[in-house]
């Protein structure tokens, strides 16, 4: 039986996609072979590649002055990939620090490139986002970069930051396709995948064409966007499992209504749940209001010598992997696309319960 | 229904390990999900990392004083890689020019070092590999590189290249786990999995350990080798479900009987399909006997004007993905460890009936 699976990563695939999936597992389009057993520039996969570029533009309403790169080495990667592509030795890059990965991404870079800190809520304990007048830019730095949603920490911008002529770069890893954006606002965005999109081991990147072309000479050609950009991904062979996943989650996200009607689904399910820990006494969740998260909503108990019954009761009433990030321990409930309002209603519906046999 | 798969890459896989990821794609070991769905760090795919990894090192016999890693970005991705974490700049490498994969490794590390051409063999056209004798090593490399096998030249070295202290670095992407190795005559093996592994987007690199934790300071950090030893590759989030087919892959290799007994059976499919070219005058592989590979067979038609409908007939007889590479024509079939002998005496079966149709 399938479980309500609140993983924060490799997290939950849409039952429809993975039905599918396994229904051609071995046949794929009656070619007697698995999407994964066929090359990358057969006339069948390129079909597969080019429909899912072409249904994520239509998604994210990605006109053609942005390049689409589906990558390898995640995230993380890109956090090298960028300055290597958008920097010289000694440019200034500015960063939002709001959490455990945007301090990744800012020691990362800050081994090609200078990095200011624009804007710091460690003080808070990374439970809020910056007031837009508390950032202060450093006029003609070579990007601005920020994480929209802190997985961790549970933070989401409710903005999008200002930066005039400097490019925005936002690590949308654990936030992409949950609501509608106005992508005209971004100079790149990148997402691993493992989150909103499919498996691990495939990295979207969707950056302006005009800041492309200048990646610095020890760029791995891998990582070159140009490079890429010129070779339809395939300077090399991509992830084709992952590629052809994504693609069917583009379609899944289209026949839901796309992003808006997501979006809404999402604001809701994110709701129920704020509204059941803040009407309890036994649970809480740190996060300033105006910057709680949508997809990740971390909490704890009153009595956190509960916490492993808490999650070994949950996982028998099939709500699994609920434990919070091994860096800050309690609960954390994710709440990406893939998740029904049904799950998040069991899920309540169990804290309730727990809490009348526990909360005495 | 299943055909033969005779693709170079992403290539065929074995029916058992497809219909048991078929089997378990929605509820994996009874958890509710599929293992794509779950965090890399949860208890039970850590198991299947290590798991992987302990059988990978009973097959190819590695002894604790080699790091075993897993990567993304392909072997193109190390093809930078390498020289990042085993050179400074200034240093010199040695290369083995013996085809396609050989030119684009040793392209690659000349962005990064002095690259010296050891052996070349673009005379032949690439049809051999260099006599023993006639490789001229640089004293004091950094390195010597080679490519055992050639996919797309179809040439494979019978030997390993003697390089006294100098580092032997192996690109084994279409030809590891093929027959058993002598791993100590190895510093460094690297491998796409999209060959005999799994589904292309994971990458195998086996390292020495002495060699390894001094990257250059700009090395992206997922690419950084005492780095990922050192966080069990899970520096960032790996392509979990290619790692987990690995491991279905390589219990499947151990249940065959291991390397001796795969490397017998391809042995005899490479020998039955070139003694059906070589009893011919309809078909014809340009290969110097002694280094034809046993992985990757290239063959031509008498009547190039025939080649369309020899792939179009094949592929109807269940015979697929037999185009050669595009930059060479003609045909390729790929014999990795997936392909059965019966595969191999359906193709040469084939070979004779449209030789006796069309070879007038």
């Amino acid at each position: 039986m399938r479980s309500f699976n609140f993983s924060a990563g490799p997290a939950a695939l849409p039952l429809e996609v993975l039905e599918q999936a396994r229904d051609e597992l071995l046949d794929w389009q009656s070619s007697g072979t698995s999407v994964m057993e066929i090359s990358h520039r057969s006339a069948s996969f390129v079909r597969v590649a080019e429909e899912a570029e072409s249904d994520l533009r239509d998604l994210l309403a990605i006109p053609s002055d942005y390049a689409v790169l589906f990558l390898q080495g995640g995230a993380t990667g890109q956090f090298a990939a960028i300055p290597l592509n958008l920097t010289v030795p000694g440019s200034t890059t500015d960063f939002l620090n709001t959490g455990i990965w945007s301090l990744k991404a800012m020691r990362e870079a800050g081994r090609y490139c200078s990095v200011h800190v624009a804007a710091d809520e460690s003080a808070s304990g990374y439970t809020s986002v910056p007031a837009p007048s508390s950032i202060k830019l450093t006029p003609g730095a070579a990007y601005v970069h920020y994480t929209p949603n802190e997985t961790i920490g549970g933070v989401e911008f409710p903005y999008v930051p200002e930066t005039g002529a400097v490019p925005l770069v936002a690590d949308m890893s654990s936030s992409i396709l949950s609501r509608p954006i106005h992508l005209s606002k971004f100079a790149l965005i990148y997402a691993g995948a493992q989150k909103n999109i499919g498996p691990s081991g495939l990295c979207l990147v969707i950056v302006r064409r005009d800041l492309i072309g200048n990646a610095r000479p020890g760029t791995p050609s891998v990582w070159d966007y140009q490079a890429m950009a010129n070779e339809g991904s395939m300077l090399n062979t991509p992830p084709t499992f992952g590629w052809y996943i994504a693609g069917l989650v583009f379609k899944w996200l289209k026949r839901q209504g796309g992003l808006a009607v997501i979006g809404e689904r999402n604001r809701a399910k994110a709701a129920a749940l704020y509204r059941a820990i803040d009407a309890s006494e036994f649970y809480s969740n740190p996060v300033a209001h105006d910057a709680r998260s949508w997809m990740n909503v971390p909490f704890t108990l009153r009595r956190p010598e509960l916490d492993r019954r808490f999650i070994e009761e949950a996982a028998a009433a099939g709500l699994k992997n609920l434990e919070g990030h091994r860096s800050v321990g309690g609960m954390r409930a994710s709440l990406y696309n893939a998740m029904p309002l049904a799950g998040v209603e069991a899920l309540v519906a169990f804290m309730q319960d727990f809490e009348q046999r526990h909360g005495g």
